[in-house]
């Protein structure tokens, strides 16, 4: 069992009761489950002003726990960047502590890889993936659990069949990534990682897929998908495509992506706003394979 | 009157009844109007593909036309941008040509800046500003026809009345700007301008006042914001505010804006996608001037 810490450093939380069955779902399997005391603040749409959400995160990394839990996404990381103690973080993080989070949570992510270098976490949220109604995912349960237990040592998903290989893909490098618009977001700043020689994997929701390929194309512009090793497409959903489109679909982008990089682009990678999430680690060595229709990135014992 | 050279750039023309009622419109006021050969072209959502909207381009740059003005804007441009041959477009420029538009268009304009230091117009679309069933914008025409005529110096609009100004502000450096999304997608790479000690102005079209601050956060943590003389809040519209925002709204941003950047923020700046809008140079010296709810932005003679 572990100590899992549950803060909102991003938009309020709308509805106490999702939490609140989130932290029986928690309980149930095992763990002591401890709410910051700003969980539920408010102000406008954010879960509290900056100083409030700055405090929160501050106070997860100090709590001792063994895992600082996201209430939820949304909108507010970003602002919050440059007043963030990363050497704060950094000391929890030595010390055992895992951040887990997506959505929002991947400004903080890249800013923490960026400035210490540490691992962090790409996994699920309280709200949204222990929370719901229906029970949470089997997957992406397991993937949490074993995180929580320290026996995960990798994950692994089934590309679609046309990008079966029959000679084996390898790579080593730095794996990385989250939410492209948080990630673009951060292009040109300080709180971009450096991740040359890297595997990034990218999600979004809401995004049309002409924004998407804009998104992408800064960072090609930039110069950060031409030094990657591998890119893996995860889930791009709820977005809308219009009549005007003609053909012009998600689809269209990855195989503009795939002419503009020499590295080899991954999909079907389960991640990002559906239920069925791997955890994944922002910042960690790791090493991938792709044969037929096998990928698997491994990262190896991290307790 | 003027030559004018009408091509698409970015996204495909859905209505040729629209351009053919513009191109009436311009020849009304006196002006000879050319079409471009690949207008109408489709592929996609696309103006036709990578190479022809290229090729329209530099057919425009060569045309010897006095006024190169795309038919809308939409998405496309971006992908274009290592491929525009930026020196074809510096020696129109040279000779005496206006290149106008906005929306997608600023991906063009912000590249023609940074690799060329060149001026081009951010002012109206011909579909979208001369097209429409009713008459076009009296102010938007008045400032088209002083750029066809070389008779515009400058521009001016009225402040809202909370930023009456009892001292005179006064600035001189580099006007720059256009849609805030094209130049925050456009961070970190080759092709934004360098307008240190500049004036910035941006506008937006459908961006949720969060996404807003988050493409203006990208540019205060890339330096940029910083580094601005002022700044002029143009016209962000056709947004949908969610129960969710609990009062969070442009305003909002223009507030946590101000206590960012040391700069003045002025707003109410007419330009963006709205029928009232100036034409206003990218990359030329201006001076700014405010003073009562009066200001203005003088570039003097450009012919």
């Amino acid at each position: 069992m572990s100590h899992i810490y549950v803060y909102s450093p991003s938009s309020a939380v709308p509805d106490r009761s999702v939490i609140q069955r989130g932290v029986k779902r928690l309980e149930a399997l095992g763990h002591e489950v401890e709410l910051d005391k700003a969980v539920f603040a408010r102000k406008m749409r954010f879960a509290g002003d900056d100083e409030i959400r700055l405090a929160a995160i501050h106070r997860a990394a100090e709590s001792g726990a063994d895992i600082a839990l996201i209430t939820r996404g949304g909108y507010g990381l970003t602002r919050l960047l440059p007043d963030i103690r990363y050497k704060v973080l950094a000391k929890a993080i030595d010390r055992g502590m895992s951040f887990v989070g997506h959505s929002d949570f991947t400004a903080l992510q890249c800013a923490v890889m960026a400035q210490t270098g540490r691992v962090t976490w790409s996994g699920p949220a309280l709200g949204e993936d222990f929370g719901g109604e229906g029970e949470p995912d089997d997957i992406m349960q397991a993937c949490f659990e074993d995180l929580a237990s320290g026996q995960g040592e990798g994950a692994g998903w089934q590309l679609p069949r046309a990008e079966s290989r029959e000679r084996a893909f390898e790579a080593k490098g730095l794996l990385w990534g989250g939410n492209l618009a948080m990630i673009a977001a951060l292009a040109g700043t300080p709180w971009f990682p450096k991740a040359k020689g890297g595997i990034l994997y990218l999600e979004d929701v809401g995004e049309h897929p002409y924004r998407v390929e804009r998104m992408l194309t800064q960072l090609l512009y930039a110069g950060v998908l031409q030094q990657q090793k591998a890119i893996l497409i995860g889930q791009f959903t709820n977005y809308r495509l219009a009549p005007h489109d003609r053909g012009f679909e998600l689809k269209t982008v990855v195989q503009w992506l795939r002419a503009q990089v020499k590295a080899p682009v991954f999909t079907g990678l389960p991640f990002g706003h559906v239920p069925t999430k791997l955890v994944l680690p922002v910042g960690a060595k790791v090493e991938m394979a792709a044969e037929g229709r096998d990928a698997i990135v491994v990262w190896g014992h991290r307790h």
